[in-house]
């Protein structure tokens, strides 16, 4: 019971301050939250990008301008098979989809160790799930990874702009029932992930969820099949944070398990990922030389460690902001100077945001940055720059380059403002594969425990990854780095009251 | 409920194994264990050096062999207010002692901060504590901050070996009941804690243990004192352990506080402490040259973390082995190498333990390691490296140093074993005062807490420190750093939903 | 003498490799060298990108369609005051070329400090240069500052490619005479340079030169105009080879000044430069995740140096191969291995040359990499990887990006190689015009230097920029850094035996 | 004879700075020189300690006692072999000299390799050499190293304090004929030097000097026998000074090599050294916690640069000041505020000086600094804190250790000040054996290089070690670090223009 008391609590800040505005109550709102917050959930892992994505790229504005008017869902469409239980936006292109899922395949160890290891097993054997994700390459390794440990799928978009239409094509003529494209009106998108839920001879047990809709729209609309439902398994703030509502309202009727919060998902969404994409974004963007620059960061949570460290590494002077004495002594004995911005704000070459708070950097700072001052946002949302009080008539917008726009005052001072305050690692850079595999990884196990679990051990409430499984999506990224485990002996195992397969720490643990 | 149910968990696995070879039953075992585990004890806070360290090792050489044979116990003395309240060696050694506190005030901003700060409202008015602490100039400024908020106190030494008699006397002359010198007996070592607990018109109602001795006496052989007493704060590994022990027994009739898990307390002295201490004890007892040399630490926990940082940053090629694949993948994203100790164990420099284990460093690892090799240990307790193993007739040891070991084979290979495989970082450096201070601020917070606390919040049972109460702690070590932190608007605290003193960060929270 | 002595071993051992292939005669020679040599010469400087890159970028791709097909020799163009002593495409282009050089002027602090502090003076007053480099934003803002200083010029491009039609739009619309468009013929090339050394009432006594060539025109048709000359400056490898091969055969009858082998401008473009854009090319190109990877870098000169530094910084394993004993052991006490490449070439990720050698990386070892190597190359030139070993029936290449080409082994293995083995940094990023700044700074010095030294103190020979210029170029930069320097006292100008305003260090001195 | 003009500019600033106090003329005001400087020479090499310093310096206190006041001159000693021909203090002690060399044997394998390599050639055969340096267990290795290599010689200390009498004593025995004891008078000190110059059947041949008395004496006193000497290798600054000063004088007669200036010996005794160093020095004395500590460093050369990467390792705040702006801008480049001293000194923690200037920190500086404030010298002399200045009534001097004082303003303010302004590396910490064994191999191959060259390859003049000796040295002590280097194919040296075997880099290399 403390586990889940516990799991009450674990929405992040951002995460209860992002709701709170918009909260969710039936599909009709989300509907509306889709809409909203169309732009944020777009970019969430919508900018995923393999070793060929200049040739997405290049498709993908070819294809959007060739993309006939008629919508999928008034085309029939029928794979080399003969099966037309999909609707994509051409299954010709399956060809290029299907190269660029392999090169993915390249790139994920961890996903494709798990398909290997456990393909005979068929851990997911009888398992229906309905999936409602974004989809590109590296969730396209996700789907086929589930069907080959014994599941049944059947997929919809989490997001209306987020699907690689090639890719669906290949899953489509791979025979996978996939209904999803580039540029769904919101009435496709619910009707999409209506075809996933509702379909003669398919009774869904499992869900995966990215955002909660799918389980949303099977609550609301289909209640009886939802108290069928094995488990839920949602990877995103938003979705957890919905659970933890429904829960809290009684409504949650089914175990679900949050995988937003496993901790080697959370070192690899936060620390690891963005101690490279900080530098990444600004270079790309900026062309900045990074060596004697000073720049301050909003924050020293795990997001604003891993900028200060890579940025302090290439010779920048960091300065830290921060409200929680831990972790601003956390940044003094790490060897950055802890100050208020305004201190530092007139001198400063960058600014970045790392705090998951609102209007952290706002005019009155932004009035005071000196010319050519870049400032950019690494937080939770689109909330931490006070990137409205910039849209005044005394103030000249100029756009520079894409996701750059010069702000430009009375007196001639420029400001670099990068993805307009939104999450500029998103936006100016790309999420290695490798980020993804650590997640899909996540994801599949979390599915496998909810499915196999004895009856009892989930209650309908909203759970944690238990560390086993967190340490085994560890175990099977390990051969990427060639890194050898130590076995414990049964000695030492017994001195340390340990089981010699883990889990190796306490729950509390703070790694 | 669930935080007591957490909290059950909080023996670390060293912990649990540590004492599982000692279970402790009445005061007669603990003076057993008090022998047994007299080294390790000895040093836990026993080489804390301030500045004086020199004139103090000089006096307690000198000291040694000037102490007349008459036991303390037996010579009648008085301080120069007539108070003869006290037990320590030479109450005329004070002026000595007295500097040395002062010296070590400077050295302890966080403590002396809140001896500033509340020596107003004097929270510890009416407290009646009994203190059983290693007794040094640091301990000194506890104990007179803990007077400065209102409280009286009685203070006995927590190990037979570890107290300064002159800052033993300095506190006697100043009016503190003290009853410890170095070199009690293991009866002088009972009958000053007795004399603490046992003594007309006093009825503690606060005990401040390191170790658990002071709770056990009182608990064995007052057991209706014992019940008076509103609450406990243990620092040590151990006595945490005893009081989990006790608690899960049903015999723990009051609250404690586990002291020894707090956030900021435990990053110092695991990350912060061990990242400078390994290049001192290294330094100072092999003089070795860094830079180039292989190195392979055990175990990537926060001691192994914070080692490996160091040995990084000054040039060595540093190797890890890890049990738990988690911690093994954050060796990986550092830049180590994760291999298994047979892999390196013929080319490395140095082997450094710090895994909490038990024969992580074998005879058959020593076999192979090249001439010149040295071995050392910062884990938590002398069982990591197999020393004994060392013991056969085959092998001659030389003395080359206090500390410093050679091993010498058949062949002439020579190991350089440091501190005989106990911890080289309490050996062989010193721990700043400024780690101390931490830790006195956490203590007398956990007091401050547990006797303002309103009657039901702590039930009979063992808790964690407060989160608000561990970021207050970090709050007073700021200034040291002119650290400046921020506060939250009453807007950005409703959008985080955070009360703007605090606490900041959810239980979870990994840091 | 002695200075002059030891300038002709100057040119780099890559110096005198690249040019003992192409041993220059005269112009004719020179014509095939910049056609088989335009590869290189093209990249060297041209992609440096300011903010503006990507609308450049737009307008190049629409502007290089628009170029109507008319050579710009054969248009009649005039400039807003009426002049036409200019041949660029279009003059019309001006304000855009404008805007870039606006934009280049804020990031190029040290010329426009040399332009506001030397605008008074005028040192170049009488000065008339031909030069003949790169025209883009960033030269734009030199030629525009040695205007500023008093000079007359006029001004050809280096590489028939690099032009930034734009740039040389708005340079003539300023007035200053500019040959140069994107696009020229071979026989344009020599045209536009002729247009800048033989007009009338022109007697040019200055040469600013990348490459020689317009050194060489003037040389070989010219004599007695080059017998006028007062000073060449040169910045290439390849041109200051030239020059020592000129003074060697006794034909170099002018001071000629070896601005590539400057301490600032070698630092900056090697170790600082190559620290960030080894990261920048890695990652626009393949998208890696650095934690973790193992990493072999050839060569531990500065520009090693710099890869290595920054790759461990974000967590790489980085191995070292050297030939050089003393690079070998600076490498080792940086707490690197150094290996012989083929200890690690089948486990390493990625191959780094920097050598300045040739077949550094053989095909043997390359059949011998893992599958999804990256190979690339930060050395001199094109030689380090032996590209065209890979060009055999049994392997398929196949472009997956702009400057990434996967090939592929007959058993499926692929590596990943970038530019096909030429300067990956200026392939895949961009040179910061802070660079740029620098190199321009210490140009413009060596012509101030050489216009007004003193009759004698520069024979007809090649020379290094004096120290003390170095240290002014130095300078000029540090405020963008807000960095304060001290100023000697008298007394410690005496006792060091300096002069108060340098220079600062002996000659040899190595930084 | 460029080579030669240059080397006499290789004087460092504080080179110049330090003699040009003192000038330097016949033995008489050596003498004084030897008196005047006795603190700092004696500090020079004196602290080098081995593993087994304890013993030695246990040893120390009790021979210093022990020792008897017979001087050993009018002693008649023999070794076991009935040689008299040495004079040392007690030629008993030799068993434990002869341990402590052979412990150092271990810990020097560049100088041991060469033994080992060069013994059957016997590269020194014939040669007779005058040695006058420090005398301890590190440079008894090179004497017999020497001897190894076919070298007769005789032995003198360069300094009146630094002679470990045992190891002395084991030379002796070893049939060394020594003259050097700990506590020489001044008249013994030359009497000594004497004793391995002027003795029948003896004609020198060759000098290694460290400050350049023996040959001054011989120079002198013996300047036909000085005539027919073949080469002189000296270590010191001031050693050199005096060289280039009698170069300049048109007194040398003889070709001497300034090993000081190698590239190898002076990265090891600048950089690499003083990046641990300054650690050790700072913790063995104050036992600081570096993580968050503010620091500034006076000067950014090899040794500031050493400290301040260190520093920032451990997460110290670090500023530099500067005079060059090339260093400054280095420092910049690097992640350090280049500020003046005024703009921190009243906020630092600590105060480092590495110019090899005067007065760097003044009194009103010192007057400036916080409560607590470290000030110690990692620079050239003992000149660079003004610590004269500190000797006023008005400040209080109190010293808590060996090598700290605390000095103390009226208004209780203490600043902490390490070894009275000298050299706190040399006096609060030890040299490792490593730099020592770089230095010696040095010195050896300087001796086979002039011992050996052909006539007229050097003249009466100073010299640098030619750089493929500097490689040599380089490459004897990579196996410490297990380091491989690669060799050039016939191919690659052909492109480069090398030869296979070195050197490897031109002159003006700055590594």
């Amino acid at each position: 019971m403390s586990e889940v008391a516990e799991n009450h609590a674990l929405g992040t800040k951002s995460d209860l301050a992002g709701v709170s505005d918009s909260p969710i109550t039936d599909p009709a709102s989300v509907v509306k939250d889709t809409k909203t917050s169309g732009a944020l959930k777009k970019s969430s892992r919508y900018r995923t990008r393999s070793l060929s994505a200049s040739s997405t790229d290049s498709y993908s504005s070819s294809s959007s301008s060739q993309e006939d008017d008629v919508s999928p869902r008034e085309k029939v469409q029928k794979n080399s098979k003969g099966s037309s239980d999909f609707c994509v936006r051409n299954i010709n292109q399956f060809e290029f989809g299907r190269r660029e899922i392999e090169i993915a395949e390249q790139e994920m160890p961890g996903i494709m160790a798990l398909r290997r290891r456990a393909s005979d097993d068929k851990p997911l054997r009888n398992a229906k799930i309905v999936g409602c994700t974004h989809i590109n390459a590296q969730t396209a390794v996700l789907i086929e990874t589930l069907a080959a440990l014994g599941a049944s799928v059947r997929w919809a978009a989490c997001n209306i702009y987020s699907t690689q239409n090639e890719v669906a094509a290949a899953l489509a003529e791979s025979g996978f029932p996939v209904f999803a494209w580039r540029g769904e009106t919101e009435e496709d998108f619910w009707w999409c992930i209506d075809k996933c839920v509702n379909v003669e001879n398919w009774q869904p047990n499992m869900i995966l969820d990215d955002g909660g809709d799918a389980t949303h729209l099977m609550l609301k609309k289909y209640p009886a099949m939802f108290k069928m439902i094995k488990g839920i398994v949602e990877e995103s703030v938003t979705g957890v944070h919905r659970l933890y509502q429904l829960s809290k309202a009684g409504k949650l009727t089914v175990p679900a398990m949050n995988v937003n919060d496993s901790v080697t998902k959370t070192k690899f969404d936060n620390l690891y990922s963005c101690r490279e994409s900080i530098l990444d974004s600004l270079k790309r963007s900026t062309d900045i030389m990074f060596g004697g620059k000073q720049v301050v960061i909003c924050g020293y949570g795990e997001v604003g460690k891993g900028c200060s460290q890579a940025l302090k590494g290439l010779g920048c002077i960091v300065y830290i902001t921060e409200i929680d004495p831990i972790c601003a002594l956390q940044a003094s004995m790490d060897g950055f100077r802890v100050v208020k911005l305004n201190e530092v704000i007139r001198t400063v070459d960058v600014v970045i945001t790392a705090t998951g708070n609102k209007n952290v950097v706002t005019r009155e700072h932004m009035d005071k940055m000196k010319n050519g001052c870049i400032v950019c946002n690494m937080g939770h949302s689109n909330t931490e720059i006070d990137v409205n009080s910039l849209r005044t008539p005394d103030l000249t917008w100029e756009k520079v380059r894409s996701q750059v726009d010069h702000v430009i005052w009375p007196d001639g001072k420029r400001i670099i403002l990068l993805a307009e305050g939104r999450l500029v690692n998103l936006s100016c850079s790309s999420l290695p594969s490798f980020v993804v595999s650590i997640t899909s990884a996540t994801q599949a196990l979390a599915l496998i425990e909810l499915f196999n679990a004895p009856p009892g051990r989930y209650k309908s409430d909203v759970y944690l990854l238990p560390k086993k499984m967190d340490e085994y999506v560890a175990s099977l990224h390990l051969p990427t780095f060639d890194a050898h485990l130590t076995e414990l002996s049964d000695e030492q195992a017994k001195y340390m009251g340990l089981n010699k397969a883990g889990p190796f720490k306490p729950n509390y643990y703070r790694y």
